[in-house]
């Protein structure tokens, strides 16, 4: 499989589960059906447009308008889904952390594609993998939960992203290195949900 | 009446009039003169801005300075309106269901000129509709009231970017398409208000 | 000393004391060292970029690595002085202070280089000045303070840019401009902390 083919299919996974949270999160707030879907949007494609604007590349999804259908029929589809069934609300963790993972590192990879150098290449990837939830927090006005004492969320996607940049650093195929920093980021998160693990925080 | 000068003036119109709702709502939060148009400044601009770098255009009022000495007129001669006389508080939805109509089909119609496809340029529309409103709620430190379960503010925004679409993909000559949309737009809001129409909503 | 290495240390002096008001802010809201660190990433680095994004240039971090080294570097720094000594909170408002000065007559300089017309490059200058600390504040979700009313925030800023602007016009050489325009905010602000000055407010 090719890098690019690779990046398409990633990022459009990435974008459908990033639009599932904002729904599964908007239904906390008492949204309606197209107020969900823009925090579906915003949540799903937030990341990556932060990216391309920093990066001065065209936005993705304003290049193809696949990506803002997918994140528009995921969104309905969690909607009706939400609407029907109470679901739990450790749910949402999971496809947050899937997200996160997918979403850096397609992120990072394709801010060292356009030749940043390697420390904004990773922070890059971050934001891609973070700004999304931000501004889904910030449209239901809580505070950011990436920012809070927590179960390395920030810090999972960094590692992952620095990651990814040493193992091809290293020689790994830039392929085989992106299967294994997004499973660093899955790992690293899930393993901090299931064991609280924490960083030293302030306060 | 051409198209450019349809579209300068109503977006000028726009920006007036979401300058006021911007030193309406910062009315509620005791801002001093200079926050209070800071808001105005953010509330009028915000939506094109965001439009703006999302297409890669130059930013509209960075090119012609006459936006900005629209919102910050406006917004001057409002704070002293306001000082002097207390507004009732339902006043704020008339120039914000104007705005909301204006901003959002010349922002659909300056995507399809250049060029976006219908679906990515309907949203556009609707960004440039609401992001102005959403800055002025996010600064003011309030759950943006359009994802709120409420009167149809970005399903207004939506239909009726959408019915200006189909409008002219129907022959409808421009300029007259631009009217009718807002039209729509203002109307569907209008109506909501009046009689408590809502969509159905989670939670 | 030429003007562009005035503006290149200044604004580096600029990101370093912005990003240690985003770790003492940050404090207050039990974040982690990574949360912290973002936040004063977004605090030191968000005015320019949003400036840098308006005027359609490539935005200073991304083209120079050295300026998101330095708010990392400061951030760390500032977060073991944090964690190991309980500083008193009026600190913040100094660095704060000298920020605000150094960030909006560097915007507005380097707007006026970029051939903007006078009242957009003082509303640059505002921009660059004072969206850092707005990020700050919508991450920890306050109101933003600068829109509060209060001591001259954005009133300094503003009052600085165009005098600044003025001066020039007046026939005064760039560089001893940019060093009265930035001693004009800082004096405006911190007598107006002394002081207790404020405009006139809404409510």
């Amino acid at each position: 499989m090719s890098m690019d083919t690779l990046l398409y299919w990633v990022g459009m996974a990435a974008v459908a589960v990033y639009a599932l949270t904002g729904v599964l999160d908007s239904a906390r707030k008492r949204m309606d059906l197209i107020g969900a879907l823009l925090v579906a949007v915003a949540t799903a494609l937030g990341g990556g447009t932060v990216r391309d604007l920093l990066l001065d590349r065209q936005v993705f999804w304003v290049v193809d308008q696949t990506y803002l259908m997918a994140a528009l029929s995921t969104g309905i589809l969690a909607f009706i889904l939400v609407r029907h069934r109470r679901l739990p609300a450790s749910l949402f963790l999971i496809p947050d952390a899937i997200g996160l993972a997918l979403f850096t590192i397609v992120g990072t990879q394709v801010a060292l594609q356009w030749h940043t150098p390697w420390l904004t290449a990773s922070l890059m990837g971050v934001i891609t993998g973070v700004v999304g939830g931000v501004l889904r927090d910030i449209l239901c006005n809580d505070v950011p939960s990436v920012f809070l004492k927590g179960e390395l969320y920030a810090t999972a996607a960094w590692l992952g992203a620095l990651s990814l940049i040493a193992l091809q650093a290293l020689g790994m195929a830039p392929v085989e290195a992106t299967w294994v920093a997004m499973g660093v980021v899955l790992l690293l998160r899930l393993l901090a949900l299931r064991f609280k693990l924490t960083l030293p925080a302030l306060g």
